[in-house]
């Protein structure tokens, strides 16, 4: 294991985080926030102070293997979460450690579960300090960071493998360095978009930039205490579309720049959109009646479900109290998530894909045993190792997914609060049902199940392998 | 597709079929049900008749492919449930069809899940045809016949392996028919034994046959109206043992039997033994303040885990009531199930031991991407196969519960009641939660989500795959 590089890139991470620390810095200096500017000041400092020892000299050996690379991810992810929850304490406004830690979690991770009853009340640096951790986490940060720092490059594609979404890392273009500077300004490119669309269907300034930072990490910390539902249709509208478009393979958007059109409707942006369009015809046949007219149950159902599909988790409507056949099919629209190289969570559509034609395969093995098929995806085959990675991560997902639902059952709760409680924070998405209903929050859970979801949230992001691999004796055993 | 032989071998099912109503017919002649007698005698002439048209002339052709394999298991289960649930509605204890359709597949298929409310009042003979069905089903009623038919026995293996339980099917002896004519014996001897234990501790003849019926086969139809609660202790300690013992490998028995004894105890049996005892001693420690003392707490707690995680679903307490995590503890064995080649139900726990070895192979190959590591089960490698098809169940699990999850969701049952009483049909358990639970029942549901759940049945009982090669178009293509 190289420590020396873990150590260096691990100081590198605390200076950026220094620097992320401005934005809501420069907030607090905008409304006059000063006693929670202070609480910005102090952990800016100490995240630079310990980064700079951590960083000061390069280590002489900067090879890193798969290992380090998981390791790494899953620090930095941890590391990230645990400085970032100081302002939070700092201020006063989340005065419990594992209140914050689990919040701050939420934020970098996307996933938007919150453990704050009332949020207007909060200084607007801490609003934004929640919204700005979606936006650095959605597109994943040591990639970014990766890119910029002085060593040779071999290491990136281990860190990419471990950080970003989906059942495999497509280079746009061969250097890692460079798709990752391509990927990184179209989510700047696509969320300025985003943000003036806002202020063009008249959003408060304050409101569109956590709006758009909210949407295009697919988070979904409301800074209002009813989430979505005070807005005016349009822009529920808006952030209906945006929190789609921030669900497909940022790929797509690479290869629309590029004038490859055919090439970007490709057969998991079909399938999403299927999938959607799906979910919500199903889901207003069932409520329509519940609503004045068509065209208003249309507008919540189309945001509630862009919502949870993308993993975002704003609510205009509480769609708990919906019926059980929609209850259902949000369900499992959560489960399959959105396209795999977006900021979306969940199993990723592509996933979904890949072992729904394993299984036509084998269904076609059991009754022609004498025929061959491959499986194939866009007309390409699908590497066997990826075929089996995909269901490797399903037992993963299954594995992780019944030891935290065993934790938090200790708490006692009902079993569709600790069902979903665990599938939401698991795939990233925020609200589940019951007492974690979109109306409801994480507040009540002890000390014990807020680490463990924060646990969870983290997992889930990183696609389980890596925290898995971190808490794993054998990777810490000499070879 | 060789009609021929489905329709011959659907023949001799069906004169199999009316030889089975002899069971309920020689208990309506002791307990002098005359009329009763007369709702079975109709039916077993029906199947005589019928059955005697079919079989009259053995095709020319009798080679079967896999593909009629799967076509004949899922229509013989299809048609063994049909005119099974005959006697129910001609003898006017089940008048309504769909109730009475699903109530002969829940017992064929060792399901156990009853819309009875009440059945202490019913004919004795209705009582017998119940459990006799358990028995019948448990160890798979066609590969039965198939060894007493006389053809070449090239067809033997597809019909095996579209009916028995497990990722592989293993031949105890070179030809299928002597594989089955050992299971079915030590079935029959089993049974044998532990009806004569039961006599021993004192319950009732007829009781006495029901109960050696319903456990041998897994099943969980109970006689009484509050299933295994009046019982006494020994009663229920006997059938606690019995319950896990029809869900070993049948396989293990015969190599008892041959004084293999290492053999015998394999991995899976192994891993069945761990897991039972973990779920025993997670639940004690939960709810053992609820109970009088810690000798009964275990009592109780044995009696519910054996009876679940062999999907029997006979219940001594109203498990519904206990808190979350034993709950949650029981949801997880209910997934488990049995091991493979027993009567019980469930995913298996070889399959389990499958899918968690791939995991962790995959989580090796990402730590230490240049070694190959094979996954080895009692030593011997799996064949890639077994490890692609225990993948893909996994995913037609998912497929097949969505689909039936949506369909039932219809009623507008509270998502618990919906999510356990698939479950519970899928994995043959029997009783599920909320109002599924074990003091309820499935009377409640619409006859369409009956049907739905009748098909889930008999879909889970043989393993997925049959009934879904039955329904799909290709499989009715002419090539």
């Amino acid at each position: 294991m190289n420590y020396r590089m873990i150590k260096y890139t691990l100081g590198w991470l605390l200076l950026f985080e220094a620097g992320f620390f401005l934005v809501p810095m420069i907030t607090a200096v905008c409304y006059g926030e000063w006693m929670t500017l202070l609480a910005f000041v102090i952990p800016a400092l100490m995240c630079a102070g310990i980064g700079w020892l951590c960083m000061r000299k390069r280590p002489d050996n900067t090879t890193i293997y798969a290992r380090e690379g998981f390791v790494i991810v899953s620090l930095c992810w941890i590391i990230l979460s645990l400085f970032g929850s100081l302002p939070f304490i700092f201020s006063g406004s989340i005065p419990n450690f594992f209140d914050a830690f689990f919040e701050t979690a939420s934020g970098f991770t996307t996933t938007g579960s919150s453990i704050l009853t009332e949020v207007e009340s909060l200084p607007k640096a801490v609003l934004m300090w929640r919204s700005f951790t979606h936006w650095v986490g959605g597109m994943g940060v040591l990639v970014f960071i990766m890119a910029f720092l002085p060593l040779g490059g071999g290491q990136n594609m281990h860190i990419m493998r471990a950080e970003s979404p989906g059942p495999e890392v497509s280079k746009l273009v061969p250097r890692v360095k460079h798709t990752a500077v391509i990927l990184y300004s179209i989510y700047l490119g696509m969320t300025v978009i985003l943000f003036i669309i806002l202020l063009i269907v008249k959003m408060d300034l304050f409101d569109a930039i956590n709006t758009a930072f909210a949407t295009a990490g697919t988070g979904g910390f409301g800074f209002k205490n009813d989430s979505f539902a005070s807005f005016t249709p349009a822009q529920q509208i808006v952030v209906t579309v945006g929190m789609l478009m921030f669900a497909i393979n940022f790929n797509s958007y690479y290869l629309i720049l590029k004038l490859k059109f055919r090439d970007a409707i490709n057969t998991e942006v079909l399938a999403f959109i299927f999938i959607v369009t799906c979910a919500i015809g199903l889901i207003t046949l069932n409520v329509y009646q519940s609503f004045g007219s068509v065209g208003e149950a249309l507008r919540h159902v189309a945001f509630t479900v862009a919502s949870l599909v993308s993993s975002t988790g704003f609510a205009t409507v509480d769609f708990d109290l919906w019926p059980s056949l929609s209850k259902t099919v949000l369900i499992i629209i959560m489960f399959i998530g959105a396209c795999a190289g977006s900021t979306g969570g969940g199993m990723k559509v592509s996933r979904i894909l890949i072992a729904f034609k394993g299984f036509l395969r084998e269904t076609f093995t059991l009754v022609h045993p004498n025929q061959v098929k491959k499986i194939t995806l866009d007309g390409k085959p699908v590497d066997k190792e990826v075929v089996r990675s995909v269901n490797s991560y399903l037992v993963c997902f299954i594995i992780t997914y019944s030891i935290s639902l065993m934790l938090i059952s200790l708490d006692n709760h009902d079993l569709i609060t600790n069902f979903t409680a665990v599938l939401t924070t698991i795939n990233n998405m925020g609200p589940g049902l019951a007492a974690v209903g979109p109306t409801a929050n994480f507040a009540h859970f002890s000390n014990f199940s807020k680490l463990v979801l924060t646990f969870t949230m983290i997992a889930g992001r990183l696609e389980l392998f890596p925290m898995l691999i971190l808490f794993s004796p054998s990777t810490w055993k000499k070879h």
